[in-house]
């Protein structure tokens, strides 16, 4: 039961895209992941996925609008609702699932992350 | 499934130890808190309580040491185990629990707040 620094366990790794454990609760999981560029359309079958902005900033588009996401900011994205991050600049995103999911969601592709580091 | 600013959030509201339920995913709800003063002992039997500290610091008493949270950080307190949150200035939370959790816990006293408002 140790606290997490954020900007601390951010400094810790350097890669995009690949979420890291950094605790757990409950049946989630809380994830800090690093992401840059454009991510990949997918959606959860059955996790709802909690994205909240500690630096930089992160859009979220859907197939019908895009959600602006700025430090500081969170959003919820239900199951079943498609979705694509991207990332202009770099930016460093808490997230908040259960244990189950998966970072590329019903979509298997040279991004997904199938064995997630912890830190 | 609209975005939640932190900072707007936690401006509209004043008082302490009340949880504010802003947002829900899977079985848990979101919430902000203001908390100023000491609050009970208490646990949770069920629930593991995740506290992210937003603006000030928050000191987390355990029976057997304090956990002491600035901004920026954050700590799961798995269920079971007691916790005195004490905030000596003013501290703005994010708290991330399952629906049934109760703010008091396994207590039920001034302090308790069955129905929680939603902001």
């Amino acid at each position: 039961m140790d606290k997490v620094n954020l900007a601390e366990k951010f400094g810790s790794f350097g890669d995009y895209w690949s979420p890291k454990i950094t605790g757990e609760l409950n049946d989630s999981y809380i994830k800090l992941v690093k992401l840059k560029g454009e991510f990949t359309w997918h959606h959860h079958e059955a996790e709802d996925e909690l994205f909240l902005v500690v630096k930089g900033k992160l859009l979220i588009k859907l197939r019908d609008r895009d959600i602006e996401l700025e430090e500081g900011e969170f959003v919820v994205i239900p199951r079943g609702i498609e979705h694509l991050p991207i990332a202009e600049e770099e930016a460093e995103v808490l997230l908040l699932e259960p244990k189950s999911t998966l970072n590329t969601g019903n979509v298997q592709n040279e991004r997904t992350v199938a064995q997630l580091e912890r830190i």
